[in-house]
């Protein structure tokens, strides 16, 4: 595999700052650009000093690139603030690979754009253009495209937990209870009382009940397979860990077995490097995934009869973000999937 | 109110520990023996280091303690061994008044208890004259009660969410998803693997999906309301920190509005000390109740058309454990309900 | 004991929250206003709702207090910015009792504090009246003051300890090395990128090494005891819990040992309700305080001959903040020092 | 380079645990065999689910491996039972390389050993064959040796940041304090109260203040450059984090400056690839070694003249345990030093 220059755009936040760690490591990759134009001119070891031990470029702005010796960018930019700049480095270079992490290319729908994020949306063409980087729903398009926009980190989990299921017709999909819970860095690097040691600490507690950002991604994917509008519950809990999240997922079995369930997705990711079916009775944690691309489903029986739990779990930085943008890159660079993600979960 | 004598059963447990942390400032109350079989003859300040300004009776075992001379017992033992230490304390002092914060007596069907804790229950004529202790629910029964079981940590929030819109018809009791977080007190301070820091911290893991015992007292005290019975999910996960516990309840309306949920837990609730309604929007979160008897419950609207969101917060070692007892026990003696009980919640 | 009106100057942060939190119950004291002008006209319920369950003022401008209508207040502001509001108030009434709790009037020297805090006394006339607040050791100059500098929480622990020691002579002034440990609320609730919790949590730094403003305190106070001045060493951590603080003292003995240290300070502390010296062997921790006004000391034989440890813990809200300044204010009001004060520490 | 089979002894712990996750990845590995005597024929994803995506061997009693058959082995073993089954093991197969983890062959006196460790040792012989494994200073022996004593991981922090000084003669090697910091999994996987989350969670202690046994090593290291014995100070504390671990080290100078002391340090560790020295202001953290076999040493002006404060950190169960062992492990196989032992720290 011949050596590609790849870019990482907001390398001073946490999403990016994982894709370097990643990228770093990546045997075919050399980073050959980070930007952050609030930091730019700064080591990336002063922005995060855990890089100490690394030889990487110096932070710059994103306008300062030469974009056109780029191979590829990972883009971990704030959602809204993306969209611009991505048109302007795939103006610069059309033949550039794009891994973007933040929101901005993710609904295909117009309007749904504009619903969620307040505005309509200020790149329509690239819009239209994007795939969905849900790896192993989206392999074939991911590997043809040009501008991938990478899942959120929950509908990720969600998706991987519960596709296959609707898609095999298990499951009633207007009755979807998805308890969701992550941890801080899901709130990004940025100052904000909430995400404080003290106040995020010894305690948890919802948020946006009913009006997260990523239940649209969730029932954009699923209404895809039923072929109509579906409505989830989508409820977002902040916990006291850094990374790591996990789904809890009530539903409602169209006349199956939870057994079947399990069978369902073991066949669907039977070949998959980084998703695995656990056995019964094997519970899905954070701890097992942590610092690693890999994902971890449980299906579980409900007391309630005709209704089953399907639990996800994953790292949101990693397969929920950085780790998945490197597993679709090496997909469009017709590099084997894995390259680079071989990282075993840090536990303790 | 004239000073009564109050013992500790299982002092060395956190319930019991947490039972002295309330006891010893409750105006009308002198702790008058506190029982650790295991460390009898210990000062309490060797086995919880944090009452090192308190003058408490040395642990001792619970048949060494005079119980003739005790007005009232809170016990914090372990299940199982409960039920026959307090048969014989009870024996011994027929006046005795007994808030029991172990599970022993909470169910009211010998089968039940016998399914559920996987033996006979081994002093069933207690078990048929103990009071359920869901204080706002019970007071009367309560006031004249000999032994009150107090009610689990999760059942206290979850009924204290549920119970009043079950009753007024608003809910269908058929289609109750509990998805409950609960800080790592829950598990007691016995030497488990899964309660190690190492192991627990970082990360968050479900457990007993499906097969928590507190599902017998949450249908128990459901299905006495509707007068049938009733299954629930009820699904807990393990959180990285030490006390409190959030229930997120998913529930289905039966053709009422989110608004009409929360005023009828408004009117339920309106002269409760420790009870209280969130208004639209404030969202419940355990740091608000930490180490006082304090309840937050909060509604809001699912995505899902004719579902609702009610959330419920409290700390598993007052409201949910030792707390209740004492509210319950100042019930039993006549004395105001909140007397002991105004800790404000510590935060951070 | 007639009621006072206190007020709370800054009531945003987590010093002030902590002086309401236990003002609200203090017998004798009505909370009669609470400033933060970025937040005039909230409630405090809405910056902190932790107090939910509480009745209190409304959040105002510092400006719209009417202060001669005030008998205390209870100052939280940053350092810098309290010297000229605290002037202004005095001003206005000249009765009223200030307990601060910045570090705008700790240091005596005019010079030092120039030095130390990089700008001019800006109300130099105060500076010169204000007592130091570290209550053991000013006892009567407090009760007589009107203004009073609560010290510092680092400061606190170590003068507890080691002030006690040097007076009678078994130290060695000029080899004193602290090495102190913090929770992160210790930096305030303001948005700083080192107190998130992605940042702080799962590891421990060392800051402002050998140049924290602390070290003035110390010094300032132990060189009045030896009567000429002395440098030590002072070496602050950041650890990941958000309240406590635990300082580990490395000290060299003038011919004694270590019973003798403890002795001393067990004499010192007989009779104080606060501070408290452990039996040989038992470890201080900051459990052991955690929310209560309670310090802990314990002494220990060092393994190099002719030195010893000596450790303090505390909790910085409390003993190293607003339970000192109360305890202040209840000397300067002639009521009995440990009221409003009994707050058992919370553990777990 | 071919490939060597490698067991692990005691792969149940985290030490253990930690070699495996580091063996899995390293390119000249086989992982042969893994024993638990307590776990025995259990896949190792039950004992520890995050190697839940890794092919390993199932745990196998000790006695029942073919020790003749494996080329090297890891031991994780607790001090006290490692000496014999070593000895056990080395008997079978003379030519096995050994890499223990445990303290049992780190001190090389006989009555040193007994006088900390309370019994005679039994297996003298090797004790006496043993290698120091601290890699930067006894890289030829290691080569050489068949059974590497790897330090524990307080030595290492602490001899890396002060045997370059002290062997320079820089410092006075008779008034060394050293303030150390652990997180949680340096207690081991064993159930031990103090290591509950509930216990060990918000909040800090310290331990076995001038009693812990990683005492002994530090001074027959130093001892051994100053040629003579040396008594220093060594007072651990335990912090609410999993990994990582900070040695703040106190030294007084031989009239040399701070400038002079990190110029020797980089002098030192030129070349490293793990030991880090920062530049003058630059803060070491456990943040910034999470997970990694880097080492990060600061070096900072005291306040008191003539004094000066070193400061060395790294991750207990990487450089501190098992990345050590496996850097050892690659000397003894001729292999080059880094060779899987390339993880970036974790961070957040």
């Amino acid at each position: 595999m011949s050596t590609k220059k790849v870019a990482v755009l907001g390398a001073s936040g946490y999403t990016g700052s994982d894709a370097v760690r990643l990228l770093a490591r990546h045997p075919s990759v050399e980073i050959s650009a980070l930007t952050a134009n609030s930091h730019a001119g700064k080591p990336m070891s002063e922005v995060f000093p855990h890089f100490h031990s690394l030889d990487l470029p110096v932070l710059s702005e994103w306008e300062a690139v030469d974009w056109t010796k780029q191979d590829a960018v990972v883009c971990g930019l704030p959602h809204g603030t993306t969209q611009e700049i991505i048109a302007a480095v795939m103006n610069a270079n059309p033949q550039i690979k794009v891994l973007d992490m933040s929101a901005d290319f993710r609904l295909r729908d117009e309007a749904a754009y504009a619903h969620w994020y307040g505005h309509a949306h200020r790149a329509l063409h690239l819009q239209d253009e994007a795939v969905y980087g849900l790896t192993e729903f989206y392999r074939e398009k991911i590997a043809a495209a040009r501008l991938v926009a990478c899942p959120g980190c929950y509908p990720t989990a969600v998706l991987l937990a519960l596709l296959p299921l609707v898609k095999a017709g298990l499951l009633d999909a207007h009755d979807l209870v998805i308890d969701a819970k992550s941890g801080v860095t899901g709130s990004g690097r940025g100052l904000k009382l909430a995400s404080l040691f003290s106040e995020a600490g010894e305690g948890l507690s919802p948020y946006s009940i009913g009006t997260h950002r990523h239940s649209a991604e969730i029932e954009q994917e699923i209404g895809r397979v039923t072929g109509s509008a579906v409505t989830v519950n989508f409820t977002p809990h902040l916990i006291p860990m850094a990374r790591g999240e996990l789904c809890t997922c009530y539903v409602r079995l169209n006349g199956v077995t939870v057994d079947e369930l399990r069978a369902t997705l073991e066949q669907t990711y039977r070949d998959e490097p980084f998703v695995h079916v656990t056995k019964s009775g094997v519970v899905p944690r954070t701890q097992n995934v942590r610092g690693s691309n890999h994902v971890q489903i449980g299906v579980f029986p409900d007391r309630i009869k005709g209704r089953a739990i399907v639990i996800a779990t994953l790292d949101n930085l990693v397969k929920g973000s950085a780790g998945q943008a490197i597993q679709n890159m090496n997909l469009m660079f017709g590099w084997p999937e894995a390259t680079g993600l071989e990282q075993i979960a840090l536990f303790p």
